[in-house]
């Protein structure tokens, strides 16, 4: 058992693997102990949402197959959809080439965003203005039940 | 004029416009004035890349059109393909329902990545193993002319 970092992979050849249990203590975490997670919904590529992982959250997705963020509004571990019933499954999960950021494709059950859109980017700047571009699916009190 | 936030924009509707001069003070930069911001191809879907803007690199990139981050180990600008010629033309810039992450919607020359391959994320993890998923499209002693 011999530990690899993600700069000697840079190396590696198409299909080579090593195992992740000597590769996941060179994940690099912020000084928060925080890696940003990108979700896109697996077939129509569309970037969801970006959020954010602990060590924890990242070996319960491995696990589970269900993405588990850490929420830092919140403090506390964020199973998506746990509340709104909106999960998302886990289709694949990969780092980036220096280890500091993750791109999860998932298959997002209705709506990833808390407005009730499917994705959270529907703010586009363009020609000097802030344009809304999607609608919600479902109503955000409907969502949460409020 | 009147600022608007993030929040309030939650209940706009599909085609609503506002003033970007009127929104953009409340981007949400983190402590280090730093947003992440994801690279997208525009027409194939692939995620490329996540890195950084600030404030500077933000409105660089919105008024030039090619994307221009902020490099955290260099703490200089990154106009993208500066060294290595591989640029990033902007066609889309898109925040997400809070402020705090930007996707840009890019037609990126040749590999994204400083390895040489195209997208960054080539390290799938999966059944207990990191997988290489990708090869350069061009070697990186070539790219950066080393």
């Amino acid at each position: 058992m011999c530990d690899v970092n993600f700069k000697q992979l840079e190396k590696a050849n198409i299909g080579d693997t090593v195992e992740w249990q000597n590769l996941q203590s060179k994940v690099k975490f912020d000084q928060d102990g925080l890696i940003p997670a990108i979700a896109q919904q697996f077939d129509t590529k569309e970037v969801l949402m970006m959020a954010w992982m602990n060590n924890q959250s990242l070996q319960e997705t491995l696990q589970t197959g269900r993405v588990c963020y850490w929420s830092r509004s919140r403090q506390n571990y964020w199973r998506k959809g746990e509340e709104s019933g909106q999960i998302q499954l886990l289709k694949e999960l990969r780092f980036d080439c220096d280890g500091d950021a993750i791109l999860l494709l998932v298959d997002q059950t209705g709506p990833a965003c808390h407005t009730g859109r499917r994705s959270c980017f529907y703010t586009l700047i363009d020609d000097d203005k802030a344009t809304i571009t999607s609608a919600p699916l479902i109503s955000p009190d409907t969502l949460y039940k409020k």
